[in-house]
């Protein structure tokens, strides 16, 4: 498949089988999300979570009770069938990766759709600001902070955040940059001081893999879209469904449409 | 009482009973916010409604079911107290206006916080562009349209939008200086052209007081924080609580905090 297909076509060859790999760079210019599903009985807290906690969990839609369509960022989308991977927890354990949930569906999943950093690393590439973690060719780095979320209800835990080392002179325009995207992280939690937010060592990273700092660079952190699924899986809900990491939910929405200003 | 004040004694004075009138101009520079109080059995679907609207709902804070204190927004007031002024709604039906609502509180409360226009309309007058009804000395005009919000479970509305006149020069500004606060309505959702939207009759606002509207003048619409009251309102809930117009709640936030640029 040719990766620069409009975003129907490329989620049609999801539907259909024909694409079971990560969706990074897929269908340029259009936003991807990241997927939780919960029970109805854990979605108010979840949701409350989330609205308490904007920077980390940055909601783009949240579906009426039961249905798998996400009718505000892909009406003709089928959250069931759409992403290439999903993975499957029960009370917190990891029991399966599947590319179709079709059989796991319930009539009281409430499906939440948020926002990834995908979009705003694309808008600082466009400004000529390089991505290590895109040319070493692996996962951006992510780190446990003890920076507290506000907690809800069984919902509790610390912000993590993804790290992208820089030149200082990058940094500023770097902040500008995401400022501009609230609704897909916003901007940086933090500059420069990885032990003033509880990191301490950076070459080993929660999650994700360490990339290179090279001499003069400063680390910039941002809020990371990984703190509400560690949060949920933390709680050990009976039944947990994500999109697997990488492999992301191609909505309609193009990124520009995010930015604030 | 003497209106520059700080924060806390404005909310001293207002629980102790000696400041039972508007809020405007009080505690300047702090975050003022609009009330509306559920039973938690309304709360899902009021919040899932606030999320997917957030123009005309934007969320400040969310309490813990029962508890009267906004742990985000001000750790040491109280709900129940410190407002100027209250309004009952049973089923939809104004009951009572009070100054106090302990006698009602019930320990299945959820209240929410909502973002208020005050907080925009001083970065415009800071700016040096003038708001008509605070020169005129009454309430915004606000309008029913045709646009519909999003619905989530029991409600469902059109957006209710306010109107401020201004002169043709200062309409990019005053979309500049609001889109710097999402967190309080943002930036316009209408320049220009009132039937596009479904208003019939500037001269005849469905909420608040008409305005002067100059020669060669712009009419310049935002959503308004009187959509979620609105809409809660018609689907007739048995209680729902709250602020009186004008007599809002002031938060310990600055009003620069919400500026995300």
């Amino acid at each position: 498949m040719d990766v620069n297909q409009d975003v129907e076509t490329v989620r049609k060859a999801v539907r259909q089988g024909e694409w079971c790999r990560p969706t990074t760079g897929l269908a340029p210019g259009y936003t991807q999300a990241n997927l939780v599903i919960l029970p109805k009985r854990y979605a108010y807290d979840f949701l409350l979570f989330c609205v308490r906690n904007p920077k980390p969990c940055p909601l783009l839609e949240v579906t009426d009770t039961g249905s798998p369509v996400p009718r505000q960022t892909a009406p003709e989308a089928d959250l069931r069938t759409d992403l290439p991977k999903y993975r499957i927890y029960r009370k917190g354990v990891l029991e399966d990766e599947v590319t179709d949930i079709s059989g796991y569906w319930s009539d009281d999943f409430v499906s939440f759709l948020l926002g990834c950093s995908f979009t705003f690393e694309k808008a600082l590439l466009q400004s000529g600001i390089p991505i290590r973690h895109i040319d070493e060719g692996c996962n951006v780095s992510m780190y446990r902070t003890h920076i507290p979320c506000h907690p809800a209800g069984v919902f509790k835990g610390p912000m993590v955040v993804s790290m992208r080392p820089m030149k200082s002179r990058d940094v500023i325009r770097a902040v500008q940059i995401t400022s501009r995207f609230p609704s897909v992280h916003g901007a940086p939690v933090h500059i420069g001081h990885p032990e003033e937010i509880g990191i301490r060592d950076l070459t080993q990273p929660d999650f994700g893999d360490p990339v290179t700092v090279y001499e003069g660079e400063v680390p910039v952190f941002w809020a990371c879209g990984v703190t509400p699924q560690a949060v949920a899986m933390a709680s050990k809900p009976d039944l947990m469904i994500t999109h697997a990491p990488g492999h992301m939910f191609m909505t309609d929405i193009r990124e520009e449409e995010h930015a604030v200003l």
